[in-house]
């Protein structure tokens, strides 16, 4: 806390970003606050049907209500994704959905963090930490996840309920916990694990 | 990610739905969205007689905005339940919240979710998994938590902010963490516990 | 669950508050609701100016979208604080922010909480339990974490995603998990840590 200007100042943004992509954005996000409300089957009809020319599809993707997509240009998803209620998907980096992704209620995934490492300059100033997230085939991701910058989904996995995942998650693993860790199989355990 | 047609498709749904149900769910789904989001006092006023002909409830019952309930014609809340902002509640089976059930912001009750033990099939195509959940009078779920399909919780029971019950909570039981473990309890500790 | 009278019956609030602060807050849910929605650097800007006169801020303030702060009048703000995208501050209790603070989204900050410890009352009947929340310079909270009551975070800090932090965090440290615990520090390791 420290003396200051009277009244309000100009935001000083960490994180350099091209103007084409700022007014993008604005475009999108007033369009995602027109659309993004709206509940029920109804809701998500015309959300799949307005946000195609948007979002990389291979398929039918289905939006839930109160979603929340960071540069949808970033985003690819498979056939048949499913996005649920009140999910955030920050795709400053690329962001890959295989097909017949489950994102479940308050899906957090998150492409880009703060570098924080320098103790001697403001976290603000470091700029962003972030490396794209990829998600394979058949994936459940459960209500509440996080899934961090730079992780890896194996296809088939399943992520419980509330994880947080900081770290690659192997094919049909099934993980829970912060940090997440292997806790069950999808059939046979594999090999060495 | 595969080929697949071009322009939006028919999203497979996963789980089979009454087509009554569905009617109805997406009416008070809309209506949901009418009332959830009127702030403050005011807000919890109105949500409180207008929800009264759709949520069984033995007696006042206090909405915060912007929740969410599934289903609500499977809730079945006691006297003096208060059910803090953001909260989702999944009824797909039966809920039951007792006398002056506290739920605080953003607590999320699943009552089904998917079930994924096959590898060969994929999770969409294997139907939900659920159970219903049971809490009883004068518990406390604080902000944040989930309480997983077919638990139980006994009255007087506390749950901590940010706690994932994944098992039966005994009464009078402070529980805390992922997955929730008894770390206190209201008054003397039971016999044997 | 019990016999009761029918129809909506007058909710029971727990904790007493002047009738003042009862309609100033009132007042300032509908204006928080009527402008909170606005997407976009637009809403930023625009919330930035009209909740000037309102939040206590030494400099420049950005609040997000879908943000809800109770009783602002209890919270004092440094400068260039960032608030994310859903974030909740509950601050019944002061709530401090020093400078350059950043609030990823959907943190939440609650300085107030329900006492629980006698057993033979209702957890509603025994009223509030809370603590000032003080969080120093620099310091960077990650998506999700819970901040709870009494909770002091020095200067440099940084809470890492999902985090629930339940007692103090010494300056430049970094914690997470639940409860928070030191798993690394900004530059060097203090002595006797």
């Amino acid at each position: 806390m420290s003396s200051a200007g009277r009244g309000p100042q100009v935001f000083r943004r960490s994180g350099g970003r091209r103007g084409g992509e700022v007014v993008g954005e604005e475009l999108w996000f007033w369009f995602e606050g027109l659309l993004g409300w709206m509940p029920g089957r109804v809701g998500r009809l015309v959300r799949s049907v307005c946000y195609w020319p948007f979002i990389r599809s291979a398929g039918a993707l289905d939006v839930a209500e109160h979603t929340h997509i960071r540069m949808p240009w970033r985003l690819s998803c498979g056939r048949q994704v499913s996005i649920g209620r009140g999910c955030q998907l920050t795709c400053t980096e690329t962001v890959v959905l295989g097909d017949d992704v489950l994102l479940a209620p308050g899906v957090l995934l998150v492409s880009s963090s703060h570098e924080w490492r320098d103790p001697d300059r403001h976290i603000r100033d470091q700029g962003p930490r972030g490396g794209p997230i990829n998600i394979g085939d058949d994936v459940w991701i459960g209500a509440r996840a996080v899934v961090l910058p730079g992780v890896r989904i194996g296809s088939g996995a399943v992520v419980a309920t509330g994880s947080v995942v900081r770290a690659d998650v192997p094919s049909r693993a099934v993980v829970a916990g912060d940090p997440a860790r292997v806790v069950s199989w999808r059939g046979e355990r594999p090999d060495g694990a």
